[in-house]
């Protein structure tokens, strides 16, 4: 099953996608919006499922044409939105490239940082930002989880999610080592983030969910140049089902809870991974081609984003149809420094 | 006008109080929960507020007692809870008591940290935790804002200010270090907080709102001993407009968004102010009276909290009345290692 939010005041109208993300239908008699309808999963899950397969059926009599640019992020908010870094050759890389030690216990133990979620901008909405922050993307999978209990185990965890999205987590590059020299985490350094205009239930992934990780490629695609095609399902140290568990270990988490994985970033069997234009995979990043760049030359070569600049994401099946649409976005500075 | 909610599902049903915190109405032909009315507080500002004089005119004959023991947090979850640590004397004493310079930087740029949101638990509810996580109450003041845009200034974003509570800002001080370490900041150190049973509109402060400031004392009462009383107007370093631009520099915040304090704390013309029993103010933590401890003695005396604990945070204005109600809870180990 895909669900998506039309934009709508401030939680969006909630709509069912067709498999192939051609149709949609709203579906006010069962939810309005997709929060309503996580809080109360148990009852509104079967609903939803018999309209998606409706949808599948070729009813669609009650649907229009899905329009990703009328959408916001499949939640327009949320009470919890957490990211981990479960790619850890992303954060070895960007620390070696600054001559940091990575520490023994981050193989074992996750990263996680809180994010803002009280406005997230949509799957097709600008990146509004000043580019003397050093505006980088960052292309990652997430999940949406149920309630899940305090101490939950990894793999209880696992049962917990409810739906997957991609995300493109929004990072201000130049702000982020004044900011994480105060020692609290990020907070200026990660302005709104936008997730893809579906999400998924896991059966929708079939044989790619596998262990609590996405096994598919992740494309990202920088002005029209591939730039990334990471797959999701390796170098991931910690599976979704780790994450949630590390995040409960203390406090439980309401429904609508929103998980991230962190960058998507594969070794390759090098010491950091290589470029798509060297032949590699490519990275989710712009400060991962930086840090290669640092460690090879001495000093980056690849400026970060600029107003015009265009990112998108997606993840495609292995037929080649996109899972959850993708996320595309333009810089553009805020109206005061515009 | 003072606000609350009365427990019932995920977001409870709005009430509003009288001043003297003797009654309360429902008001569902207004709005359903407090984070609707926030959500459209033009309209309903005017609506609530007749309601609020009705009851001051002893019109109470759709209210019943006000009863803090069934109520949640005024927003049961939220989309934004952000704590800064606007008393730096507090900040100043942990550092101190570890060895560790204060940075200059930190009179003049905040530090704010993110926090769960999802789940807060009722003024009255438990602290469930594990004590071998150290755990410490922090009394601190929260503002609830409306919408806020992007590059707001401190002045301007002081009118953003809707609500004013109390907060115990729970902490797992032996999972600090360890958690500070990794450099993301605060996450499983930092459990559910709880919120004062009553939300308060800035004009119920009358004079002691002044500058962004709350001019009163903050009283940490534990185990039925003061503890704590400092002024909390005085030793603010950055008001709550302040904090708020900070939050808001890189993106735009919500309607409901919740920010803190931080740790209430006074040099009271000390090196880092002095116990009630020393004949001081006293702290809003225990930490701080370790860290005092620890800077005399060379190591501190008093205990973090053990189950059956139980620490209470008020405030009263100048004819000794409660503003907020008072949190009251009671430590509780979790179930499965209880």
């Amino acid at each position: 099953m895909k669900l998506a939010s039309l934009k709508d005041g401030r939680d969006g109208r909630l709509l069912v996608v067709s498999r192939d993300l051609q149709w949609a239908v709203e579906v006010p008699e069962i939810a309005l919006t997709m929060q309503a309808a996580l809080d109360n999963w148990s009852d509104c899950e079967p609903a939803l499922r018999a309209v998606a397969a409706q949808l599948e059926q070729g009813d669609c009599s009650q649907a229009r044409a899905f329009d990703p640019q009328v959408c916001s992020s499949p939640l327009p908010r949320a009470y919890h939105w957490a990211d981990g870094s479960a790619y850890v050759n992303h954060v070895e890389l960007v620390r070696r490239a600054r001559g940091a030690e990575l520490p023994d216990s981050f193989w074992s133990d996750p990263l996680i940082y809180q994010g803002g979620s009280d406005c997230f901008v949509g799957p097709c909405d600008p990146i509004v930002a000043d580019p003397a922050g050093g505006i980088d993307f960052e292309a990652e999978i997430a999940v949406i989880t149920g309630d899940v209990a305090m101490g939950v185990d990894s793999l209880q965890a696992l049962d917990s999610v409810r739906l997957l999205m991609l995300v493109n987590d929004v990072s201000l590059r130049q702000l982020i080592p004044g900011e994480l020299a105060k020692g609290f985490g990020f907070y200026q350094s990660k302005p709104a983030s936008a997730f893809s205009p579906v999400a998924v239930t896991p059966d929708e992934l079939a044989g790619a969910w596998q262990g609590g990780r996405v096994c598919r490629p992740l494309l990202s695609t920088l002005n029209a140049q591939p730039f990334g095609r990471p797959q999701a399902g390796e170098d991931m140290t910690f599976h979704f089902g780790q994450l949630i568990a590390h995040a409960c270990r203390t406090r439980e988490m309401g429904a609508g809870a929103i998980i991230g994985s962190g960058t998507v970033s594969n070794k390759q069997g090098t010491a950091h991974g290589s470029a798509i234009a060297d032949g590699g995979r490519g990275y989710s990043c712009i400060a991962e081609l930086r840090m290669i760049e640092t460690i090879r030359d001495g000093q980056p070569a690849t400026a970060f984003m600029q107003p015009g600049d265009q990112i998108r994401i997606e993840m495609l099946d292995q037929t080649g149809a996109s899972i959850f649409g993708a996320i595309e976005q333009t810089v553009q500075p805020p109206a005061r420094s515009g």
